[in-house]
Protein backbone atom coordinates (compact mmCIF):
# COMPACT_ATOMS: atom_id res chain seq x y z
CA UNK A 1 0.00 0.00 0.00
CA UNK A 2 1.38 3.37 -0.95
CA UNK A 3 0.75 6.62 0.53
CA UNK A 4 0.48 7.67 -3.23
CA UNK A 5 0.98 7.78 -7.32
CA UNK A 6 4.49 8.25 -7.66
CA UNK A 7 4.00 10.47 -10.73
CA UNK A 8 2.71 13.78 -9.20
CA UNK A 9 -1.33 14.86 -10.41
CA UNK A 10 0.03 17.11 -12.79
CA UNK A 11 1.76 14.89 -14.90
CA UNK A 12 -0.04 11.91 -14.28
CA UNK A 13 -1.89 9.96 -17.83
CA UNK A 14 -3.28 6.62 -18.64
CA UNK A 15 -0.19 4.78 -18.04
CA UNK A 16 0.62 5.67 -14.87
CA UNK A 17 -2.97 4.13 -12.98
CA UNK A 18 -1.86 0.32 -13.87
CA UNK A 19 -3.98 -2.74 -12.57
CA UNK A 20 -3.12 -3.79 -8.78
CA UNK A 21 -1.72 0.04 -7.37
CA UNK A 22 -3.56 0.80 -4.56
CA UNK A 23 -2.62 4.11 -2.65
CA UNK A 24 -4.77 5.36 1.01
CA UNK A 25 -5.73 8.70 1.37
CA UNK A 26 -6.58 9.95 4.84
CA UNK A 27 -7.77 11.11 7.53
CA UNK A 28 -11.01 12.80 6.29
CA UNK A 29 -12.74 14.45 9.66
CA UNK A 30 -16.10 13.62 9.71
CA UNK A 31 -18.18 16.59 11.33
CA UNK A 32 -22.26 16.72 12.72
CA UNK A 33 -22.11 19.92 11.14
CA UNK A 34 -21.67 18.68 7.49
CA UNK A 35 -23.66 15.65 8.49
CA UNK A 36 -26.72 18.02 8.76
CA UNK A 37 -25.70 20.51 6.25
CA UNK A 38 -25.96 17.56 3.31
CA UNK A 39 -28.75 16.52 5.04
CA UNK A 40 -30.80 19.90 4.90
CA UNK A 41 -30.15 20.07 1.27
CA UNK A 42 -30.13 16.58 -0.48
CA UNK A 43 -31.14 13.94 1.91
CA UNK A 44 -33.58 15.16 4.89
CA UNK A 45 -34.27 11.84 6.39
CA UNK A 46 -34.65 11.81 10.26
CA UNK A 47 -31.17 9.71 10.64
CA UNK A 48 -29.29 12.32 8.91
CA UNK A 49 -31.18 15.69 9.95
CA UNK A 50 -31.98 15.58 13.80
CA UNK A 51 -30.13 13.86 15.99
CA UNK A 52 -32.55 13.66 18.91
CA UNK A 53 -34.84 11.22 16.32
CA UNK A 54 -31.72 10.08 14.95
CA UNK A 55 -31.33 8.61 18.67
CA UNK A 56 -34.37 6.75 18.69
CA UNK A 57 -34.01 5.46 15.04
CA UNK A 58 -32.92 2.49 13.08
CA UNK A 59 -28.86 3.50 13.31
CA UNK A 60 -29.11 4.41 17.43
CA UNK A 61 -27.83 7.89 16.47
CA UNK A 62 -26.81 10.39 13.05
CA UNK A 63 -25.37 8.81 10.53
CA UNK A 64 -24.23 10.57 7.30
CA UNK A 65 -25.98 10.49 4.28
CA UNK A 66 -24.56 7.72 2.03
CA UNK A 67 -24.44 10.21 -1.04
CA UNK A 68 -22.33 12.72 1.77
CA UNK A 69 -20.06 10.07 2.48
CA UNK A 70 -19.67 8.92 -1.47
CA UNK A 71 -19.01 13.00 -2.25
CA UNK A 72 -16.82 12.97 0.62
CA UNK A 73 -14.75 10.33 -1.01
CA UNK A 74 -14.96 11.91 -4.49
CA UNK A 75 -13.42 14.82 -3.07
CA UNK A 76 -10.22 12.54 -1.91
CA UNK A 77 -9.98 11.02 -5.59
CA UNK A 78 -10.10 15.06 -6.82
CA UNK A 79 -7.58 16.27 -4.55
CA UNK A 80 -5.05 13.13 -4.91
CA UNK A 81 -5.83 10.26 -7.20
CA UNK A 82 -7.30 12.18 -10.50
CA UNK A 83 -5.26 13.59 -12.66
CA UNK A 84 -5.17 17.07 -13.17
CA UNK A 85 -4.17 17.06 -16.93
CA UNK A 86 -5.45 14.02 -18.48
CA UNK A 87 -9.05 13.13 -16.47
CA UNK A 88 -12.43 13.25 -18.71
CA UNK A 89 -14.97 12.29 -16.03
CA UNK A 90 -16.41 9.11 -15.02
CA UNK A 91 -19.56 6.83 -16.90
CA UNK A 92 -20.42 5.61 -13.35
CA UNK A 93 -20.29 3.20 -10.67
CA UNK A 94 -20.77 -0.41 -10.75
CA UNK A 95 -22.03 -1.12 -7.15
CA UNK A 96 -21.92 1.07 -4.24
CA UNK A 97 -22.49 -0.51 -0.92
CA UNK A 98 -22.92 1.25 2.28
CA UNK A 99 -21.69 -1.44 4.77
CA UNK A 100 -21.81 0.30 8.19
CA UNK A 101 -22.96 4.25 9.35
CA UNK A 102 -19.95 7.11 8.65
CA UNK A 103 -21.01 8.71 12.28
CA UNK A 104 -19.93 12.69 13.62
CA UNK A 105 -15.96 12.57 14.67
CA UNK A 106 -15.59 9.65 12.25
CA UNK A 107 -12.17 9.89 10.79
CA UNK A 108 -12.39 7.97 7.28
CA UNK A 109 -9.34 6.86 5.08
CA UNK A 110 -9.93 6.10 1.63
CA UNK A 111 -8.08 3.10 0.13
CA UNK A 112 -8.51 3.13 -3.65
CA UNK A 113 -7.02 -0.05 -6.13
CA UNK A 114 -7.09 0.32 -9.50
CA UNK A 115 -8.24 -2.81 -11.12
CA UNK A 116 -8.72 -2.49 -14.79
CA UNK A 117 -7.21 -0.08 -17.46
CA UNK A 118 -8.42 -0.69 -20.97
CA UNK A 119 -7.82 1.66 -24.45
CA UNK A 120 -11.16 2.28 -25.62
CA UNK A 121 -11.71 0.57 -29.18
CA UNK A 122 -14.10 3.17 -30.35
CA UNK A 123 -11.70 6.03 -29.19
CA UNK A 124 -8.13 4.63 -29.12
CA UNK A 125 -7.20 8.18 -28.10
CA UNK A 126 -8.47 7.07 -24.00
CA UNK A 127 -8.22 5.11 -21.80
CA UNK A 128 -11.02 3.71 -19.15
CA UNK A 129 -9.18 3.06 -15.41
CA UNK A 130 -11.80 0.75 -12.95
CA UNK A 131 -10.99 1.41 -9.56
CA UNK A 132 -12.09 0.08 -6.53
CA UNK A 133 -12.59 2.42 -3.55
CA UNK A 134 -13.09 1.39 -0.05
CA UNK A 135 -14.08 4.02 3.12
CA UNK A 136 -13.65 3.16 6.40
CA UNK A 137 -13.16 4.42 9.81
CA UNK B 1 -47.19 6.72 -15.26
CA UNK B 2 -48.67 8.09 -12.35
CA UNK B 3 -48.15 11.63 -10.52
CA UNK B 4 -47.65 10.11 -6.99
CA UNK B 5 -48.00 6.76 -5.38
CA UNK B 6 -51.50 6.44 -3.99
CA UNK B 7 -50.69 6.22 -0.25
CA UNK B 8 -49.45 9.58 1.17
CA UNK B 9 -45.94 9.40 2.62
CA UNK B 10 -47.08 9.43 6.21
CA UNK B 11 -48.93 6.34 5.58
CA UNK B 12 -46.29 4.59 3.48
CA UNK B 13 -45.12 0.55 4.44
CA UNK B 14 -43.75 -2.24 2.43
CA UNK B 15 -47.29 -2.88 0.93
CA UNK B 16 -47.49 0.18 -0.73
CA UNK B 17 -44.78 -0.31 -3.53
CA UNK B 18 -45.69 -2.82 -5.61
CA UNK B 19 -43.52 -3.84 -8.22
CA UNK B 20 -44.10 -1.72 -11.20
CA UNK B 21 -45.54 1.21 -10.21
CA UNK B 22 -43.51 4.13 -11.55
CA UNK B 23 -44.36 7.77 -10.57
CA UNK B 24 -42.56 11.00 -12.11
CA UNK B 25 -41.63 13.66 -10.11
CA UNK B 26 -39.93 17.19 -11.04
CA UNK B 27 -39.07 19.64 -12.97
CA UNK B 28 -35.92 20.11 -10.65
CA UNK B 29 -34.05 22.97 -11.74
CA UNK B 30 -30.62 23.35 -11.95
CA UNK B 31 -28.62 26.55 -11.31
CA UNK B 32 -25.32 27.00 -11.96
CA UNK B 33 -24.99 28.78 -8.55
CA UNK B 34 -25.71 25.31 -6.80
CA UNK B 35 -23.30 23.29 -9.73
CA UNK B 36 -20.44 25.40 -8.85
CA UNK B 37 -21.46 25.25 -4.82
CA UNK B 38 -21.07 21.36 -4.50
CA UNK B 39 -17.88 21.64 -7.10
CA UNK B 40 -16.21 23.88 -4.55
CA UNK B 41 -17.14 21.18 -1.81
CA UNK B 42 -17.00 17.37 -3.26
CA UNK B 43 -15.72 17.67 -6.80
CA UNK B 44 -13.64 20.70 -7.74
CA UNK B 45 -12.49 19.26 -11.20
CA UNK B 46 -12.56 22.17 -13.58
CA UNK B 47 -15.77 20.46 -15.57
CA UNK B 48 -17.49 20.87 -12.63
CA UNK B 49 -16.04 24.37 -10.61
CA UNK B 50 -14.84 26.80 -13.77
CA UNK B 51 -17.03 27.81 -16.19
CA UNK B 52 -14.35 29.06 -18.98
CA UNK B 53 -12.36 25.89 -18.44
CA UNK B 54 -15.18 23.90 -18.59
CA UNK B 55 -15.80 25.32 -21.80
CA UNK B 56 -12.29 24.08 -22.83
CA UNK B 57 -13.15 21.45 -21.16
CA UNK B 58 -14.38 17.52 -22.43
CA UNK B 59 -18.23 18.59 -21.89
CA UNK B 60 -17.72 21.68 -24.01
CA UNK B 61 -19.38 23.78 -20.87
CA UNK B 62 -19.98 23.59 -16.98
CA UNK B 63 -21.92 20.54 -16.15
CA UNK B 64 -22.84 19.07 -12.68
CA UNK B 65 -21.18 16.72 -10.61
CA UNK B 66 -22.51 13.18 -10.84
CA UNK B 67 -22.58 13.03 -7.38
CA UNK B 68 -24.43 16.55 -7.26
CA UNK B 69 -26.70 15.08 -9.45
CA UNK B 70 -27.35 11.88 -7.72
CA UNK B 71 -27.49 14.22 -4.55
CA UNK B 72 -30.57 15.76 -6.46
CA UNK B 73 -32.66 12.77 -7.31
CA UNK B 74 -32.14 11.62 -3.30
CA UNK B 75 -33.98 15.12 -2.03
CA UNK B 76 -36.58 13.87 -4.62
CA UNK B 77 -37.26 10.76 -3.27
CA UNK B 78 -37.16 11.96 0.62
CA UNK B 79 -39.33 14.48 -0.44
CA UNK B 80 -42.17 12.69 -2.74
CA UNK B 81 -41.72 9.06 -2.75
CA UNK B 82 -39.78 7.06 0.71
CA UNK B 83 -42.18 6.64 3.91
CA UNK B 84 -41.78 9.15 6.70
CA UNK B 85 -42.83 6.44 8.99
CA UNK B 86 -41.17 3.43 7.60
CA UNK B 87 -38.33 3.61 5.57
CA UNK B 88 -34.80 2.34 7.61
CA UNK B 89 -32.25 3.51 4.91
CA UNK B 90 -30.99 1.47 2.19
CA UNK B 91 -27.48 -1.25 1.60
CA UNK B 92 -26.66 1.00 -1.81
CA UNK B 93 -27.08 1.19 -5.44
CA UNK B 94 -26.62 -1.56 -7.80
CA UNK B 95 -25.56 0.37 -10.89
CA UNK B 96 -25.26 4.38 -10.91
CA UNK B 97 -24.73 5.49 -14.99
CA UNK B 98 -23.99 8.92 -16.03
CA UNK B 99 -25.43 8.81 -19.56
CA UNK B 100 -25.49 12.68 -20.30
CA UNK B 101 -24.21 15.43 -18.60
CA UNK B 102 -26.53 17.58 -16.22
CA UNK B 103 -26.25 21.09 -17.00
CA UNK B 104 -26.80 24.87 -15.70
CA UNK B 105 -31.02 25.80 -16.17
CA UNK B 106 -31.86 22.06 -16.90
CA UNK B 107 -34.95 21.26 -15.17
CA UNK B 108 -35.07 17.81 -14.24
CA UNK B 109 -37.46 15.00 -13.80
CA UNK B 110 -36.87 11.70 -11.92
CA UNK B 111 -38.84 9.10 -12.71
CA UNK B 112 -38.99 6.02 -10.07
CA UNK B 113 -40.16 2.48 -10.84
CA UNK B 114 -40.14 -0.13 -8.20
CA UNK B 115 -38.43 -3.66 -9.56
CA UNK B 116 -38.99 -6.13 -6.30
CA UNK B 117 -40.34 -6.29 -3.35
CA UNK B 118 -39.35 -8.77 -1.07
CA UNK B 119 -39.63 -9.64 2.67
CA UNK B 120 -36.31 -10.30 4.37
CA UNK B 121 -35.57 -13.92 5.43
CA UNK B 122 -32.97 -13.25 8.03
CA UNK B 123 -35.51 -10.02 9.40
CA UNK B 124 -38.95 -11.14 8.92
CA UNK B 125 -40.39 -7.69 10.13
CA UNK B 126 -39.00 -5.94 7.21
CA UNK B 127 -38.32 -5.89 3.28
CA UNK B 128 -36.45 -4.44 0.47
CA UNK B 129 -37.76 -2.76 -1.82
CA UNK B 130 -35.41 -1.93 -5.10
CA UNK B 131 -35.99 0.75 -7.32
CA UNK B 132 -34.62 2.41 -10.42
CA UNK B 133 -34.40 6.02 -10.68
CA UNK B 134 -34.14 7.33 -14.16
CA UNK B 135 -33.43 11.29 -14.28
CA UNK B 136 -33.74 13.43 -17.80
CA UNK B 137 -33.99 17.13 -18.70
Amino acid sequence: MSADLPTPATDRYFEDYPPGVAVEYGPIAVTEAEILDFARRYDPQPFHLDPARAAAGPFGGLVASGWHTASLMMRVLVDRFLSRVASLGSPGVDELRWLAPVRPDDALTVRVTVLTARRLRSKPDRGLIQSQQEVFN
